[in-house]
C-alpha cells in the first residue's frame, strides 16, 4: 500500500477534526488544505504540513491528489464534489449532500458515472459501536418485530447563540436537513426500508429570532413506513445538559436504547445537587472514535478500490436528503407529505 | 366527619384494587359490590363485608349510599354514571368516560346538571409524586419553554395473549382511548392547553390477529399545539421487560424524564446477564400509591363537598376522549385530524 | 381479633412516625403517650387522641395496655423494657437495645423469663423488600458463594450540626452502636452466622468537635467470619446528597447492590448540572414502608401470640450490640477484637 | 525528534497489547521482541516487523535500543530491569516491580543510580480520565475532607479456571501484589500520603483449589492513614458480569464513584431479563485508552529526557509493593501489620 495523498476543503471545527485524524494515519499524507481564513490555514500548515490554498480548484489542479475531504458549508458540497469527481478524485463529503435537490441530483449523476471512484458520505454514526450493536440486534431478530423507533439529536443550549449568528448569514438547509438527517440515515440503514410518508412539526419557542430566518430551533419528524412502523425523530438546539444524542428501537422481544446517559467519564457524583452523571458536551466528543473510524474506512476504500460496506453511499445521501426536505415541507405547511 | 357509605361496580383486577383501598380507609364503609361473577362477589363479601349484588340498579336503590366506584367495562360507564348521578350519588368513574362520544356528551350534561355532586375520573397518574414534580417544574418555569413532550405506556408482552382474548369479545375502544388517554390527560394537565391537531399511526406487527378485530397493538399519536409544541405518545402491549410507563418533558432550561427505569426494588444485579435493574411488572404495582391517593382524594371530596383540585373532572374526561377518538380516526385513515 | 391497646414512650421524630402508623391501623388503639415535651404531648393528643403522660411508669400502671412502643433515648431502653415486660406487656423497642452491656444482659434475662410475651426490636430494614430480595437470593444460592459484603449508612451532611448538638448532651452509644448496628443486624440475618473478629477505625475529620466528645463522625468496621468472608460496614454523618443507605453482597455467581441510587421519585433530570437523579433525604423517607410493615408485624404478633419470623428478637439485639461494642473498642485502641 | 528504538520482553496478552500501541506511534520503532513461545514471536514479527529473540540479554546487547518494555512474568522484572538499566536503556516495566522485596530494593538502588534514564511503572489507571477527574476533585477540594475510599478490582469469573492453571505453575505474588496493588497505587497517588497500618483478609471460597497453592481468590485490604482515614480495597477473580473495576472517594462535600457501571457501549437493553447494561469483559477493554496514553507518556519522556509527572516512578513501585506485602502478611496471620 503506497501513500495516499489527501487535501481537505474547509477547516472549521469538523474540518480540523478530520485533518487531525488524517494526519495521524500511517501511509496517508495531508498535502494541502483550502480555507478562506488565514489563521485556519496557518494552523493546518504548522500542525500538519498542509500546503495552504485559497482557491480549491487550483488546489485540485496543482496537487497530485488521490482524494479530498469536503468539510465546506453544505451549499458548496455539490459543486466541489462534481469538480473533484470529474478530476478523478475519490471524495469524502460531509453530510448532508447539499441543500438544493436539483444540485444533489446532478451530484448523484456525476458520481454514478464514475463507479470506480470512491464517494463516501460523512454519516459517522454508522461507525459508532453502539449503533452497530443496535443494527446487529435488529438483523439477528433478537429484538423481534420492530414496532417503533425514536431518535433525539439535541445540541447544547450554550451553542444556541452562535448558531443564531451563523444562521443569520448562512443557509443551514433547515433543522431537518442539517440535524435530523443523521437519524433519517440511521433509520434507513437499520431497517433497510424507505418511509412512505412524513409528518413533521417545527417550532422556535426558545429562540424566536430563528423563526424570522425561516429556521426551526426544534423539529419533530414522524416517518411512517408501509407496515405502519413509525420513527419519531426530534432535533433541537436547546439541551441544557450538553449534547444529547439518543436512539431507541422498540421491538416485540426487547428494546435497545443508545446514549440515554452518554458520559465523558465513567463517573457518578453524589453531591448536594443530587446523584449526577456528567454529560458529553459536544458531538466530536461523543463520536470521537466514529469520526476516526469513518476516515480509516474511507482511506482503506481508496487504497483497496472497494467501498466500505458500512459507509453511506451516494444513494443513501440522496434518499436521506429527500426525506429531510419532505419533513421541512410538512413542518412548513402543516400537512402530511407522501414519498 | 361521619362514615361514608360506598358501593363498587365491577370487581375485576382494578375493581378489587379499589375495594381494598376503600376497605382500609378510616370512616369509609364498603357496603356493597356488584359483579356478574360469583367468585368475585364471594371474595368481596368475605374480605370486605360487601353485600353482593348482581343488579347494580337494585344495589343503588336499596343501599343507602353516599358514593359509588365504577370499575365496569368502559362501555357501561355512561349508563351507570347517569343513573347514579340522577340518584344523588357521588361518582368515582374509571377512565375512560366511555366509548361512544354521544353517550359521553349525555354523561357530561347529567353531571353538570348536578354541580353539588362529586364526579371524579380515574386518571390516577395525576396523583403520582413523579408527575406532580414534573408539573411543578413546568409551572415554576424551572424547565424554561416547553418544546416537546413524550409519553410511553407499554404493557408487558406476557399479557398480550390475554388482551387478544379480551378484545375478541369486548370493545376496548381502541388503543388510543384505552391506553394513550392516560398520557393525553397528563399532557393537557401539565401544559394547561388543548392540542389543535393530531397525527396518529397504529400497527399490529407483533399481534396481527388484533388487526382483524380493528385493534392496534401499537399506537403512535402526535398532538400538535397552537404554538407548534408537539407531544408524541406511544402506547403498546409488547414490552418484554414489564410495564413501561415513561414520560418526558423537554424544556429549554432542562428536561425531566419520569419512570425510564422504574424498579420494584432499589436493587441492581450484577450477573452473567450484565448489570440488571428489575422492572415493574404491572401498572397496579407502578401506581400503587397513586391508586390509594386518588381514592383518598375522592373520599375527602365527598365528605367535604369540594372536588379535589388535582383530580380529573368531567370536562377533562370529555376533552381527553375527543382527542383519543381523533387519534383513532387519524390512524385509521392516515390523515391529520384537526380539533 | 379484638382491639389492641398501645402506648408509646418517646415522641421524637421516630416516635411520632410510629404513632402515626399505629393510629392508622385497624383494630389498634393508641391510648397513651409519654414524653417530657408538652408540645409533643399536645400534638399526640390532638392528632391521635393519645392520653398524655409525663411519667411512663404511671402510664403503664394506669392504662390497660397490651403493648408499648419504646422510642426513648437508647440509654433508657433497658429500664423501660424490663419494667414493661415485668408488668406483662408486649414490647416493641427501638434499636439498639441499650448502651451498657450489663444492662442489656439484664434485659435479655427478663425477656427470656417471659417467653409468652412478644419482644420485637426495631431493625426495620429487615422489612424492606429490597433486603428481603437480597436475602432470598442468598438463601436460594442464586448468588453462589458469598465472598464479601458491604454496607453504607451515611446520614445527610445537613443534619450534622444538629447531631453535634445532640451528642453534646446525650450518649448516642457511639457511631457503631447507633448506626452501624443496622448493617451488623443485616449481615447476621442474611448469612445466618456470627463474625469471629472485628477491625474498626473511626475518624471525625469533617466534624473535629465530635472527637472531643468521644464520638466518631465516620466509622469503618470490618467483620471477619470463620470462613474468612468479610463484611465492611461504613457509617457516617456527612453525605452531601442526602441519606445514603447502600448494601451489597458479592457472590461467585452474581452480586446484588441495594439502594445505590435510591430516589424519592422515578425522575431523572437533564439540566446544566448534568444528568441528575434526586436522592432520598431522610431514613423515614427511605424506609417508610418498612416502618409500617414492622409495626404491622408486631401488632399481628401481639394479637396472634406468635413472634414474627422476619423480626429481630432479643438474641439478635444482644448479638448486634456485642459486635457494635467490639467495633467501638477496636476503633478506640487500633487493635483487632476477637469475638 | 528522532526515531526511538524499542524492544519488548514478553508477548502475552499485555505484551502484545503494548506492542500494538508502540507499533502505531509515529517516530517509534519496535525493533525486536523476546518471548519463549515461537507462535508469539512469529506474530510479533509478521505484524510489527519485530526481530525475534529467545535470549533477552542477547537482544539488549545486539540491538541498538533506546528503551525496553518489560511484560514478562513478575518474578523476572528485577533481573531484567537491572540489566537493562545497567546497559543504559530506558525502561517501561509492568506492575508490580517484583515479588521478592530484597530484589525490589536492588532494583530501586540501580534505578536511582542512573537518574538520567527513564524508569516508568505500568500503573495505567493513572492515565484514565475518570481517575484523573477524581484526583482533580480531591486536589481542588471540591469533595471536602476525604473520609473514606473504596476500590474494587474483580476479574471475570470466566477467567478463573485459566488463572487456577496459571497459578499452578507460576508465582503471581498473591492477590494483593498482583491485583490490589493497582488500587494501592491509586490511593497513594490521590491522597499523597502513606498508610500507617493494614488489616487484610483473604479467602478462596469459590475456588478452594487456590487455597492449597497459597493463593487467595478474594482479598480485602484496609489501609489506615495517620488521620484515621481508611481505604478498603477488594480484589477478586469471580465477577459473573465481567471486569468490575470501581473506585470511590467519600468526601464531606461530595463523593465520586468511578466505573460502577462501566459499559462497552452506550446502550441500555430492555428485555425479559430486566433493564440491562452490558458490562466490560476485560481490563484491556476498560483501559484501552489508558494503556495507549501511558506508553505515549513513556515515549515522550524518553525523547525529552524528562519523566512524565503523572506516571508512577520507582519509589511509587517500591511503596506499593511494601503495602501489598503487608496485606499479604496480615491476611496470612490474621493480625494488623504496622508500616
Amino acid at each position: 500500500m503506497s501513500t495516499i495523498n489527501i487535501a481537505i476543503i474547509g477547516l472549521g471545527r469538523l474540518g480540523m477534526c478530520h485533518a487531525e485524524h488524517v494526519a495521524s494515519m500511517p501511509k496517508v499524507k495531508l498535502k494541502a488544505a483550502f480555507a478562506l481564513d488565514d489563521e485556519q490555514l496557518d494552523l493546518a500548515h504548522s500542525r500538519f504540513g498542509a500546503k495552504p490554498y485559497k482557491d480549491w480548484r487550483m488546489m485540485i489542479n496543482q496537487e497530485n491528489l488521490d482524494a479530498i475531504i469536503i468539510a465546506a458549508p453544505t451549499a458548496f458540497h455539490p459543486e466541489i464534489t462534481i469538480y473533484a469527481i470529474e478530476h478523478g478524485l475519490n471524495v469524502f463529503c460531509e453530510k448532508p449532500m447539499g441543500i438544493d435537490m436539483e444540485e444533489i441530483e446532478q451530484m448523484v449523476t456525476t458520481i454514478k458515472s464514475r463507479p470506480e471512484q470512491i464517494f463516501q458520505l460523512g454519516f459517522m454514526r454508522r461507525f459508532d459501536p453502539s449503533y452497530q450493536e443496535a443494527k446487529r440486534m435488529v438483523i439477528s431478530q433478537e429484538l423481534g418485530d420492530i414496532l417503533y423507533m425514536r431518535g433525539y439529536g439535541i445540541d447544547p443550549f450554550k451553542n444556541l447563540k452562535s448558531f443564531v449568528n451563523y444562521a443569520g448569514s448562512n443557509d443551514s438547509g433547515g433543522i431537518f436537513l442539517d440535524m435530523t438527517i443523521h437519524d433519517i440515515d440511521l433509520v434507513r440503514w437499520i431497517v433497510g426500508k424507505e418511509p412512505v410518508e412524513v409528518y413533521a412539526v417545527g417550532n422556535s419557542l426558545a429562540a424566536p429570532e430563528l423563526q424570522k430566518m425561516g429556521e426551526f430551533e426544534t423539529g419533530v419528524a414522524n416517518l411512517r413506513f408501509d407496515n405502519d412502523m413509525v420513527a419519531t425523530l426530534v432535533a433541537g438546539r436547546t439541551a441544557a445538559h450538553g449534547n444529547h444524542v439518543e436512539f431507541e428501537i422498540m421491538g416485540s422481544k426487547g428494546w435497545i436504547r443508545v446514549g440515554q446517559e452518554a458520559s465523558p467519564y465513567y463517573t457518578t457524583l453524589f453531591t448536594d445537587k443530587g446523584i449526577v452523571r456528567p454529560c458529553m458536551q459536544s458531538f466530536p466528543e461523543r463520536f470521537s472514535e466514529a469520526f476516526k473510524a469513518e476516515l480509516q474506512a474511507f482511506i482503506y476504500a481508496v487504497s483497496s478500490g472497494k467501498p466500505n460496506t458500512v459507509a453511506a453511499e451516494v444513494e443513501d445521501g440522496r434518499a436521506a436528503s429527500k426525506i429531510a426536505r419532505a419533513c421541512q415541507e410538512s413542518a412548513k405547511h402543516h400537512h402530511i407529505v407522501k414519498l
